[in-house]
């Protein structure tokens, strides 16, 4: 897919197809995701990519808003180190958007559809999937493929107009 | 260009040439970012587009890793709400991150550059580009057209190993 069209079709996508996404499919996500900057180069982020029904089940039950992850693929969950600092813990979510971001337009360009959501319950999750004291989560993107309309590049989107966001030169 | 090539080519760019870019390439760097997702679709960004030299040349004042901002052939500055939370800081700066990498691959997809700084000086920030106070600068994208190397797609990233970063099923 060309970038634009990749850009123009990445939307919230909760309801996937039972169609597997193949292991390079989502190591080439991954990959996107790995290549993503990061202040001063430190990336702070590792990846726990979950695939197994039950899993995922459990998973959907961490947070309110998660309860789509149960039926995706797969869901790649971001772990960045316990913040020492609020700077640090700003630092990190802005470099954690960034390769959220990188691994939904990665997705997209392959017709994956992505839906993003936050961790709630830090205790579960550490005891789910093995993360250490010294690291939490900070979001779930559950990736597969879209039960309804594929991908495809968006004629209207749900945003403030341009010209209110845009501004040039000056506020 | 291909969506997996701007993923791949796009690196941190910090010496321009003299190439303008052209405000249809610029228009469509912010339309990507303005497409981004983000937390309830709360939409807390503003992007403040600078091209004048004297205001690119004050801007890359603002903070000491900001330099390449002066000869940038534009810069968007992104602004958010002063948040009330620490919860809400980092909800806007994951989201700013969002739309700071969609931009940053819209830009590479078009053969353009960037480099990313964070603001320092919010005073300048508001003085410069008369953001209220109600609003604060998260970081500065700087844009142009390479000087060195044209963007192609890196064969070596300096980044943890895959293997390091990526948890398969437990940490």
């Amino acid at each position: 897919m060309q970038t634009w069209e990749a850009i123009a079709a990445r939307r919230n996508v909760r309801e996937f197809s039972a169609r597997p996404v193949l292991p390079a499919e989502l190591d080439r996500i991954l990959e996107a995701g790995r290549r993503a900057p990061s202040a001063n180069n430190r990336q702070h982020r590792d990846f726990v990519l979950c695939t197994e029904r039950d899993q995922l089940q459990a998973l959907a039950q961490n947070w309110q808003w998660g309860r789509h992850v149960a039926g995706s693929a797969a869901t790649v969950v971001v772990v960045v180190p316990v913040p020492a600092t609020s700077r640090d813990a700003e630092l990190d979510m802005f470099d954690a958007g960034q390769a959220v971001m990188a691994m939904m337009l990665a997705a997209a360009d392959l017709g994956i559809g992505s839906g993003h959501a936050s961790v709630g319950d830090q205790a579960q999750l550490r005891r789910l999937l093995g993360v250490p004291e010294s690291h939490q989560g900070v979001c779930m993107v559950a990736l597969g493929y879209p039960a309804g309309q594929p991908l495809a590049p968006l004629k209207k989107v749900d945003r403030r107009p341009f010209a209110e966001v845009v501004h040039r030169g000056k506020w």
